[in-house]
């Protein structure tokens, strides 16, 4: 079950490799097993990256095309999918249905289900729990955060390619007594799943000139009130990056980058 | 700079494909860059993975032999070697000495530079910023830690082999005034390089015999009162693995451990 799934990136891009006298010295050390924290998982339609100490993801990637986004297209029917447990995540680190159970806490999609409508099977897999955060429900999965999601749904209706993606993030606050800076979050169930403090949500749009525009939202997990603005959310993206612990559409050639958070660059 | 390293565990044990379907789909959907949580870093005398969220280890790998340990081939001298920031580590998620300099907390190696003083080189390796972690200083790093280290080294000295697994862990506590469980760690520095809440080293033991012994301990990161036992910090590994988010010493066969923590088996 430890097996390193994420070693398979390197089908997709070559990498470094350390000297063959620390691999070899390396294969000696590590004899009994070698663990790996995050887990790679490929759905049909989607990519993401689960993180097996908060059981969640680390983060979704997307691809929307217009053609995929196509109302007239839907073929499926949200209330044919139902909520999966992912049995290839090993039980010590799977998320389960029992600890969303009177948590308090929505079943919140990364990945949203309304992205892939043009498929029965392919929404059903936006249902695996890796896919899943506990999220508010009023006021935030069941309000602004689907608004984003239907934000993201028209750019991607007039874009040739859109890459989204989705996290969730455990910001350090303040504390008012001691002045010192703490990570504090709540976790449910008996398989300790990790309320996340804020969710972001990075668009990455290329127009019909092959050009590139970028917007990267934060919304805090909780209760926003009704009719506020999405573009009160837009932030930096390295601080997303820094916070999250890895870089974001870091390929992208940065002379097709014109805009960024809506300002021209 | 988001090259994952972690790919290349699969030069040392072949892992499970997806099929051509779903990694050529994947190559579409992550065509702007491949972020890695996660990272793999190889030294000559020891494994460890990164976490580049925390600013801390996952786990730190060290296998010892009596010859490593033997006093009368000690080649090293600890006032030597400095502390040094690894610069193979993105800026985003490096941690420094400024962030620990009026922490209040130690600068605590995770593989521990007294079992590498056999060479000054792989000595100083230990002293990378990737392999310490924030410890409270007085009764933990300089105490019991400390301890904890030199028993280790007493266990080195007398057995074929000794596999040494060590890690940071954040663990959830009930909130006496709500009654739900949250993870609260401090994060220190301009890097918000995580506190953790408590540290683990596991021991994997093989004797002259090939039979294996497994010990395995949590404490917390706090002052502990002198003269406590290390034996009360004994804990089921399956505690660490699931708090910790992977598996330990998985590859072992099963047949020839013959001790947990104390008691035969
Ligand atoms: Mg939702
Ligand atoms: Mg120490």
């Amino acid at each position: 079950p430890s097996t390193p799934l994420s070693s398979r990136t390197d089908l997709l891009f070559p990498s470094q490799t350390p000297g063959n006298n620390k691999l070899q010295r390396a294969s000696e050390i590590m004899r009994h097993g070698y663990p790996s924290s995050d887990q790679l998982k490929h759905y049909d339609n989607y990519v993401l990256m689960y993180d097996r100490r908060n059981r969640n993801a680390y983060w979704v990637f997307e691809h929307l095309t217009p053609a995929q986004l196509d109302r007239d297209k839907k073929q499926s029917d949200r209330t044919k999918s139902v909520f999966l447990e992912d049995a290839s995540v090993h039980p010590y680190f799977r998320s389960t249905n029992g600890d969303y159970k009177n948590s308090g806490y929505d079943r919140g999609h990364l990945a949203a289900a309304g992205n892939h409508r043009h498929s029965q099977e392919y929404m059903n897999q936006t249902f695996h729990l890796t896919n899943i955060s506990p999220q508010v429900g009023k006021g935030f999965n069941r309000d602004i955060w689907n608004d984003l999601e239907k934000y993201v749904r028209s750019v991607g209706r007039k874009s040739r390619n859109l890459y989204v993606c989705t996290g969730p993030l455990y910001l350090p606050r303040k504390d008012p007594y001691d002045g010192k800076q703490y990570v504090k979050y709540e976790v449910i169930g008996k398989n300790n799943v990790a309320v996340p403090t804020h969710f972001f949500k990075v668009l990455l749009i290329e127009d019909n000139q092959g050009e590139f525009e970028l917007q990267s939202f934060v919304l805090p997990n909780q209760e926003i009130p009704n009719g506020t603005k999405l573009r009160n959310f837009l932030v930096p993206i390295d601080s997303i990056e820094r916070a999250a612990g890895f870089l974001l559409f870091d390929r992208l050639p940065k002379e097709k980058l014109r805009s960024i958070n809506g300002k021209k660059i």
